[in-house]
């Protein structure tokens, strides 16, 4: 028993909520053991405006598995990255064998419950199914090439940058800002989730000092200070994308009337086409200001989070991502 | 140089953003040596509508500092909370001391940058200050008095709940959820951020044995399924409420055309008046359906959080400043 299905691509809904109907339509497939957590990470997307296709709810697996679905959705033209929830398997092999085929191709985001006995009890309860020990379910779910997330607002964020961006191929970032206590919040959230701040080499620390005045924080992360300049800005973004020890670049924002996301695009879409490095904008608004001006910048490839911690956890999902592609799967 | 300040309260924006004049007025004062994270702050409580007092602007602390206004905000009525935002002190000492003697009377959430050697190097060439060694710095925060935080949304989060609550007795929580699969993310939520499963009495278990149908959860998490039995689950509130294991229940609700906030507020409203413990609800809903019936619901008593991930660490500060009002301050 369980809700459903809906998908974006078909505006078809069989579910039982009327809600779906308004899903917008892109390349993120869920399929979810729980049908509550399934509407939970549709009910993010919609609110984010972030696209789904298939929402599968598998509830009892009474006929239908994570293995019967996982090669459709690779096969899927309309679906370019997948989203598990797992609550349990009573043969986990066959799900693992079945991302290994998969990861390769598509990127394959995992949520897995029962992380304690308390959780693990209730989901054999829930589904029928044995959770067993967490850690190994985890770390055998990211030998076999998921990307593993505890959490669904950041399993959402990390499917979403995979949509936008090609996968990142170090983790040395660098922060840029228009006001330092941001820029210093970003490279705490950089460091606290493993990634690393990029060590500027010297020509970079050159050309940004000629670039900056002198009272801004000029080494990385790059305070911009409340410049209204929007040429220092452009170079200095394309300083920061010219470094070869520099892999993706985090750009800040804190709304204002005279400063929207729409007045750094330029800049910021022109640098892009000359660079296959990633960039992430955060953004910080009240509702009701950004929102167009961050799907048109989404729309063009750069994707856009509110927070710092969010936007660093999407681009270490896109930075795992480039690993588990690299390597191949084990 | 910063931002200067505003004053919900007062209808005051001596500042120069213009979205301040629209803060909803509230108990949470805040002061930030960053401008920027003030802002940050800011405007996640108005997308939030967690209403502020005064929000203060320290910058690089030429005349005033946070030993000034600590004192000034322990005195002030219409401050309940303070959030602080620290990126380093020459003389922490001054600052420990002050927190020392504010914390028993009313929460100081903080938050501290600075975690990482970049971060510190950053948040000196910012406001002048030193720092130190992030792990000391925040044990002795905690030790002062303070509950931490290391992510403004979070800091926020704890805030809003410290406004609402009083503080909780004790860290086992009870779980309740209309579909089990969030319930199960709440259970590994509370696990995963060091509160506990409560552990419910055999008189508690018999009696949700009797008002539950018998192929739902009934420990604990306790999965109501899609129960259209208000008196099936205003009973189960009750026998969790009434149980001396539990010392907080967190509600989980997906909203639906037929399930939002207000079909479940007549019941937790009644049984909270009845008991002392913290009632939490974790209400998941597309923006744009529910906001009214939380806001109703927040200025009832019952503090309202749309991810299981937010609710269960809100509820954490709580039991924290519970344990820093039992032990008084070291």
């Amino acid at each position: 028993n369980t809700f459903g299905m809906a998908n974006g691509h078909a505006k078809l809904n069989a579910s039982f909520t009327p809600l779906f109907s308004r899903l917008k339509s892109g390349p993120i497939s869920v399929i979810s053991q729980s049908g509550g957590v399934s509407h939970l990470i549709a009910y993010q997307a919609l609110d984010e405006r972030v696209g789904l296709g298939k929402v599968i709810g598998l509830g009892n697996r009474c006929n239908v598995d994570f293995a019967d679905l996982l090669p459709y959705l690779t096969g899927d033209e309309e679906t370019g990255i997948i989203v598990l929830f797992v609550e349990g398997q009573d043969d986990p092999r066959v799900l693992l064998s079945e991302i290994r085929k998969t990861a390769p191709h598509k990127p394959v985001v995992a949520m897995k419950a029962g992380q304690s006995a308390e959780s693990a009890r209730a989901a054999r309860s829930h589904t029928g199914s044995l959770a067993g020990r967490y850690e190994i379910f985890e770390a055998a779910l990211r030998q076999a090439g998921a990307i593993v997330s505890q959490d669904p607002g950041e399993l959402l964020d990390i499917a979403k940058i995979l949509t936008i961006l090609k996968p990142a191929k170090g983790k040395n970032i660098a922060v840029m800002s228009f006001q330092a206590g941001p820029g210093i919040l970003l490279t705490d959230a950089v460091v606290r989730n493993g990634l690393s701040m990029a060590v500027l080499s010297k020509r970079t620390q050159g050309r940004i000092n000629r670039l900056l005045p002198p009272f801004t924080i000029r080494t990385n992360p790059v305070d911009m200070a409340f410049a209204r300049n929007e040429e220092a800005f452009e170079d200095t973004v394309r300083c920061l994308l010219d470094d070869r020890k520099v892999d993706a670049l985090i750009v800040f924002l804190l709304h204002h009337p005279f400063m929207t996301p729409k007045r750094i695009a330029g800049p910021l879409l022109r640098q892009k086409q000359k660079s296959e490095k990633p960039i992430v904008l955060c953004a910080n608004s009240p509702r009701g200001f950004i929102e167009d001006e961050v799907a048109e910048l989404e729309s063009r490839g750069i994707p856009v989070y509110p927070l710092p911690e969010r936007a660093v956890r999407a681009l270490k999902g896109l930075f795992e991502y480039g690993e588990i592609r690299e390597k191949g799967t084990g």
